[in-house]
């Protein structure tokens, strides 16, 4: 406990994963208490043309 | 808000997907309301192998 | 087949979900085929101090 | 995008959750990129007889 | 590691999950190896109009 | 119903989710009750750099 789960579009590097978990950990920590080795988080790529924004898919929607 | 999360055995296409959260971002705008914008879809693909139903994997289960 | 989850904020009505799980079956049909009978839909309402956009709960946040 | 949920044992107060999300998002954003108004978080509290560790309920188990 | 969520309608009792907490950990050890430590179980009570099947919510659904 | 959700680090043999899948349905009817064919597992394969204990990415961490 917690168990953290992020979806999110494919792309990030195992470097920024790596970073994140480190950010995210320490964050929960603070905030919420709890010892570090109860913080699990699990990362989910997302393909673009699996994720859907106001009924059109990522892979469709041009970069603003 | 609201997330869709939608887990499905493999093998729709990504015609199939984009008609699929087109209608489906319709259907909730209309029923639940709020702004499109706020509808994100998330699509999961499940291997038949990591799909069991009354126990039996949906690769060991013979199409009726 | 498939498992479709809805989080969204608190505050449909049972009214609201009857119309949306028709509909959002009906959409999901028409779109990647599949029997009825196989289409589980599961409503989750999260409190509005349970959701965050932007790092602010949606309780602390004014309407728009 | 992205999506992150939180699942863990009730308990924690608004308060905690308002500074955790903020952090959260904060730190996502600082490993990942993005923009903020991306970020959606979720929390899920969980009851102590509703999460087992190693076949046993947490209102089970005596805290150490 | 693993994770297991367990989405169920409403209604078994601290007794029944006390039970299968036990039952599944073991049968997951006993298939898929892994220490008791690390089985994580979490039950998600979901109330009968908040399940739809074939597109009606269960509470709309006579029991067979 | 029930759906369950089983995630874990990647690794595990189809013969292990077939045997797993069985095991597990079996341990959920005897101890909640239910129909066999209600049961939907689930398996989520997850790669050790996208999940992290901790704070550190199972990749990075050496066994013990």
């Amino acid at each position: 406990m917690p168990m953290i789960r992020i979806e999110m579009l494919k792309g990030r590097t195992v470097e920024q994963k790596r970073a994140c978990a480190e950010a995210l950990t320490d964050a929960f920590l603070k905030t919420c208490g709890g010892t570090p080795q109860s913080v699990q988080i699990v990362f989910v790529d997302v393909e673009k043309h699996d994720w859907a924004t106001a009924g059109r898919l990522n892979s469709d929607i041009k970069p603003e």
